[in-house]
């Protein structure tokens, strides 16, 4: 029995972000503009918090400037749609975020809508999805999560062309997009969602799968073909009494199993999770050059 | 062995054409408002002068009001968007179409992007496909042919939801829209393309099968599962010295080897084609109905 590959996204994910590091001080130097990211954090959720701090530590790491917005749960609409109007109109911002979930008295999709589409690093506005689906057609941007599946395929030298390839999930943020980024390379994709019959089935002719449902060890061994690559973007709480906090973290993919029947598995933590904000940080260097003709 | 049922693509888009035609008139006695659709014609190519008068025939046959606009070949870029830019400020017009394609000195993807969107009954245009393409947000338009085939579904009472699909083709205006179509009505997904291995294994399990390809008797009755049902866009001329005119048209799919082992099948020609103007006069009507908010 081979066991398979782990790949390792917190490794690829540091050499990104050395990557990139390197490439802000190179623009630096030519022309004095370093890239810089805005996040608007609305209300109190411990959660978006640390995720917010997460990305602004990433920032420093390679030297974007980030600049944050806290506005407190009781703002309107309103005093959001003003914080970006202003990151709009900045120079100094390249790429703009807005914490998910807002308080839900806000419209989200307004709100969204009204980030500059060569501001929208996250990549989620419809004209970008629509450019990402279209043959002949760029997108600015490439949604973070789905553009760091993709990237560990090719880092790893995972084949995709003429591959046939299962996307579990549809969602806007990362099944929809990860079908129509393999779709682009050429793979065969089928999408299996809640109301796919039999989707074991269908999910074991894959020769690569990408999870994403949020069910927790949903995708068993029996599940995945021999040889398969399985990306596994989920990160699910499970119960753990012996754990201080718990809980623990794991994924959409029975990770045990999967180890014995793939060639090569995303452990969770430390597989998509690290590259989605090596992504976004891609993304605002991306809008930086291109906002100054940077090459 | 049971024949399958042919799918009557003239006699339903005769029937939508006539729902089309009552509503037109309802919306005439209730606020005097009479959709318009514009047609920018550019060189003298005879295919797509035919299809220019089809439409402009299909849309006197239902009481929408056309208006066309022939610029000679040797037109400049700048006139083919001048007249978009009247057509777009035109009240009385409440869809333009552009006849593709167009002459190689004109930037086709500037052109189409200058109809407002608003106006894009097409339903082309990167926003429309990408609200097409994300759960939550809906489309001005969907593309023609797509929408064409998935009414004659509806129209058979052929279940979508949770059967598996598989779309051969992903061009942007059939084969990727048509996908999404069906990913939205819950149907399990697979795209085949020119890179795919095996698409006679993969199009074999489909309970739906969607085929534009452009090549003639492609899809084999050995790819059709028995009872599957089979819409078939493609047109495409093969010779036949026995016709006057030399040739005649077959669909991607091989008719009579479909017509054993498939539950149901659209013939070509009509099948979808004549659904395409059927559904294009109908995102008319749906454009003069949203301008006028008449309901
Ligand atoms: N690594 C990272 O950086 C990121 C990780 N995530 C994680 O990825 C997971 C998915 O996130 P997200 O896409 O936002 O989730 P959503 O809840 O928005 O979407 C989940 C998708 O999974 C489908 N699904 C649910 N149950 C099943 C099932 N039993 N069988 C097949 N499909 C099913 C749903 O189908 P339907 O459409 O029919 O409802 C839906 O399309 C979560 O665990 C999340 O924490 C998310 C973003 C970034
Ligand atoms: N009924 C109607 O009203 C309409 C009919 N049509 C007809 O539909 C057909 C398709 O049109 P259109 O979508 O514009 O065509 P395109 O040429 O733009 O796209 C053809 C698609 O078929 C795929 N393909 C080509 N060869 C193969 C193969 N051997 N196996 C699998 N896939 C293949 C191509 O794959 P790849 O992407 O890899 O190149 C491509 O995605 C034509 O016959 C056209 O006349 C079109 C529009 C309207």
């Amino acid at each position: 029995e081979s066991l398979a590959k782990v790949i390792d996204g917190k490794a690829v994910a540091k050499q990104i972000r050395e990557e990139i590091a390197a490439e802000i001080l190179r623009m630096k130097d030519a022309i004095g503009v370093v890239p810089g990211l805005a996040v608007i954090l609305v209300g109190d959720r411990k959660d978006s918090a640390t995720y917010v701090r997460n990305k602004k530590k990433a920032c420093d790491s390679v030297g974007i400037n980030s600049y944050e917005v806290h506005l407190p749960e009781e703002s309107t609409e309103q005093e959001v749609l003003d914080s970006i109007s202003r990151f709009n109109d900045d120079p100094s911002v390249h790429g703009i975020l807005v914490q998910l979930p807002l308080p839900l008295h806000m419209n989200e999709v307004k709100i969204l809508n009204s980030v500059a589409i060569e501001k929208d690093v996250d990549g989620f506005h419809p004209l970008n999805i629509g450019r990402l689906a279209m043959r002949g057609r760029e997108p600015l941007f490439v949604p973070c999560t789905p553009k760091g599946c993709i990237e560990l395929l090719h880092r790893y030298g995972i084949e995709i062309r003429g591959k046939k390839a299962v996307v579990i999930g549809r969602s806007n943020i990362v099944g929809m997009p990860a079908a129509l980024l393999l779709q682009r390379e050429d793979a065969t994709v089928t999408i299996v969602h809640s109301r796919t019959m039999n989707p074991e089935d269908i999910t074991r002719q894959a020769d690569i799968i990408i999870s994403a449902t949020g069910k927790a060890n949903m995708v068993r061994g029996s599940w995945i073909k021999h040889g398969a690559v399985v990306i596994d973007v989920g990160i699910n709480p499970v119960e753990d009494a012996k754990l201080p906090r718990g809980y623990r973290l794991v994924g959409d993919v029975c990770y045990e199993e999967a180890m014995e029947v793939a060639s090569a598995v995303t452990p969770v933590p430390g597989g998509v999770g690290p590259m989605t904000i090596a992504m976004l940080l891609s993304n605002t260097l991306t809008s930086a050059k291109r906002a100054h003709g940077f090459r």
